[in-house]
């Protein structure tokens, strides 16, 4: 039987908190659905010329109060970057924690508005070690 | 900047029972990572043809009790099948609770061992309506 890979749905609290996360790192609207009789939206978002591989946001109008505080059991979104240190340096400006910084130029986690784990790899070669990133500590878990 | 998606990675508690849920729907491993020193496997499955778009097992060798019981946080892996009545046979046949039925011939949900909600969508159009599904009751969320 065949089988296709359609995409990987996370729950959001907070629609455009979590769409401005992940436009941020590159993220492209692809489709959208709205259900005003389950007063829910589902929103598509892919990297350009993946739109293969979206990510599905379930967004309740009036709220999710079932959603755990943390979602450790699920892992995490993982998303190759082209500049590791860029990528972080953006993130950090727009108020995004870097749990996991960079010290390796290669691997980075962050967290969307819902505590979602996101993982980034650098593409190609990792990069040279580099401050500030190199010498920063971790925090929280990821 | 460039954006690639990856995979979507679960952590699971028993490899053997977790790869046997996934190849049952019928994906295959495609890559596998194990660290003697860190005492982890990863393991990549996909689709055929998809390989792209992997999902990626974490199995910690010492166990992982950090992970809570439920996942209903991240959301769902969503794959699409051939004929949605044939797979939930198959996944019943082999033990798996079928949580949503596929009572309107579009849409199952199921759980993995980890119980990460998986969803099952019906590719093209629906199939009509057919017994034992049409009449059975939903179990469980997901």
């Amino acid at each position: 039987m065949k089988l296709k890979y359609l995409h990987t749905m996370i729950r959001v609290k907070d629609l455009e908190k979590t769409m401005a996360f992940f436009t941020l790192l590159g993220l492209k609207e692809t489709k959208r659905y709205e259900s005003e009789q389950g007063r829910f939206s589902l929103i598509f978002m892919a990297p350009e010329g993946q739109e293969e591989c979206p990510i599905e946001l379930t967004w309740n109008w009036d709220g999710d109060d079932g959603l755990p505080a943390d979602s450790r059991h699920f892992g995490h979104l993982a998303y190759g970057v082209e500049d590791i240190y860029a990528t972080c340096q953006m993130l950090q400006d727009a108020g995004v924690t870097i749990n996991r910084p960079p010290r390796d130029g290669h691997m980075a986690f962050v967290r969307s508005p819902d505590n979602i784990s996101v993982e980034l790899l650098q593409m190609g070669d990792r990069l040279e070690p580099a401050e500030p990133w190199a010498s920063m500590q971790s925090s929280g878990n990821w």
